[in-house]
């Protein structure tokens, strides 16, 4: 993957708040990036449109310049959060989803990592979810028909994703990739999954590149079970779409708030960072909302675009004001407003 | 539903241990019926044959002799568990899927609940998710594919099925019934989900019979992390398969274990009781299964025929048995052995 091999005098990036929340922590996010100084190039920030609001007000859900600004004119983007509409509207279509599908990111990874206290070595809960990202039960035709020639062509997408997780695992001391499936009721597609992610090692250029990383495999149900009772027995869990979905929400309730939890969608050629939570309605508007992970997920999509310390910076800050708990939104118990924690992570950067 | 108007002089119940712990909690769940005596009819047992094992001896996973005599010579049956292939088996199809379909078990009914310690007045957790059980991606043709009449037929299903989630929630205190769904992505069939249940309460004959309960609703990854969190919000959620199979393993992770949780497969004219854990493979053999969940599906089985009394008396001999916590098997750190806790029980009924 050739996403950062050219050093960049400028890096382009996409904001797209959306509904919600989203336009609250997207300008956190911002300002952190802007913070960075000299560890990033200069950095061009594009204003985007998209959401259930712009929906209701345009009948656009995802307008084309946003999809074209974001193909031609950005090198990453930010984005904030979708509300879900009530009931059925007719026309409209998550732009998340088309979002994920329009700019071929094929993998969702999100780490869920909790914060050590002083007293800890190692975090207690440490696992990243590798989530399928545009298939499974997302490609919205809700149908999942596997034709045989249908599943050789989900079997080309499937390998280069999963070849993402086998790629974090060696990064990491465990090394170890869990698949989720449910092949004991969906033999064919789940069945697919399974031996796909399990071919990877031996489909690869360098032989031997991924020996030292051990596969483990988990039923969809009993790993949600597990995940609550030992969470410590995962270290990259690799999922088909849905399963990835819930798989991290759950992972997220582990680690004190979603408010916390980062993702990056990602492809080959562009990586958009997302917080995991939704654009929470009930507290719109009243700043106070977490901007912890949308801040990190702007580090997680550093880290993709391979600016390691600028991602480094800001983990070590955000991981500072949670360990410290002195500016805390209510989410994780505190009494702090959203710009509040942003300035005391602009202060510990 | 006239499943136990009639008086019976006899009650006719199938075993169907098949694999794995199967084979030692289902004995354990009949000897408890057993020493019921007078609070029930005689009693007949039929042991009867399912599973991966015998899939693996003779080329069957659910001879056509277990589905009749199911049909034709019982009221009722207990279910063990079964194993998973861990590769894909030519010709292997899971048996428990396929009993539900045969005997047309379309509500799982899976209440989750704690043991009140002597201190708390009510559970920290009492909640029953109820799961559709033969529909969804269970159908196992691997396709959701919706066209016009298919949709039409769903539906009839579905109402007779959340008019079940209803009447549960008419018997609980809080009456509330909240609906699982993703139709934020899977507009179709979510979406014909969540409006079918909301229609229960006009279609149904007595008018104004379920104004007394509070309909809400959830997405379903948002639901696993607010369970996780706060699981007082919820009373009767009612799911589509899948999503109820994940959220039932979830809930059992906040009592404790798995080994605690009781499930009935329910259709119109019959009633199958089944834990909600699996075969476990890593101790099949030992005599160390934790039987509460068998022995509570056998309660829950008899509920379901209108055995209140005798279903009250295991209920309180199980959480007397727990509450006190001196046999208990290592799943709940404790020691014991499966009859060692079965005795425990025996002598409380
Ligand atoms: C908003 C929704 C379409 C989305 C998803 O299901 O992918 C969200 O839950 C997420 O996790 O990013
Ligand atoms: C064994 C499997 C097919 C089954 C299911 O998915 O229904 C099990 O997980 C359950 O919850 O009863």
């Amino acid at each position: 993957r050739s996403l950062a091999t050219a050093a960049r005098s400028t890096l382009r990036i996409g904001l797209i708040p959306a509904d919600g929340i989203g336009r609250e922590v997207i300008p956190a996010a911002r300002r952190t990036l802007e913070a960075l100084g000299s560890d990033l190039p200069k950095l061009e920030f594009r204003d985007l449109l998209a959401g259930f609001d712009l929906f209701t007000r345009t009948g656009t859900a995802l307008p084309r310049e946003t999809v074209e600004v974001l193909k031609e004119g950005c090198d990453a983007a930010l984005f904030g959060a979708v509300s879900s509409p009530s009931r059925k509207v007719a026309g409209y279509s998550s732009p998340i989803v088309a979002l994920r599908k329009e700019l071929d990111l094929y993998a969702n990874i999100r780490p869920v990592v909790s914060v050590a206290s002083e007293s800890e070595e190692r975090p207690a809960v440490d696992l990243i979810v590798v989530r399928e990202n545009t298939e499974c039960l997302y490609v919205k035709q809700e149908s999942l028909t596997q034709t045989a020639s249908g599943k050789e062509a989900r079997a080309t997408r499937l390998i280069t994703e999963r070849t993402m997780a086998f790629e974090l695992a060696l990064a990491r001391p465990r090394k170890q990739v869990t698949i989720i499936h449910k092949s004991n009721v969906l033999s064919v597609t789940d069945g697919l999954f399974r031996e796909t992610v399990r071919a990877v090692p031996q489909l690869l250029e360098v032989a031997g590149r991924f020996d030292s990383v051990a596969i483990a495999e988990q039923i969809v149900d009993s790993a949600v079970y597990r995940l609550f009772r030992e969470p410590e027995i995962y270290d990259v869990m690799v999922a088909p779409n849905l399963y990835g979905d819930i798989l991290s929400d759950a992972a997220a309730a582990l680690v004190g708030s979603l408010g916390l939890v980062p993702s990056v969608n990602a492809g080959d050629s562009f990586v958009m960072g997302e917080p995991v939570h939704g654009s929470a309605p009930d507290i719109e508007g009243q700043g106070i909302a977490n901007p912890l992970a949308a801040i990190r997920s702007a580090a997680l999509m550093l880290r993709h675009l391979k600016y390691q310390d600028a991602a480094d910076r800001i983990d070590a800050a955000v991981n500072h004001v949670v360990r410290e708990g002195q500016f805390l939104t209510p989410d994780l118990g505190g009494k702090s407003k959203t710009d509040d924690v942003v300035e005391a992570v602009l202060r510990r950067l």
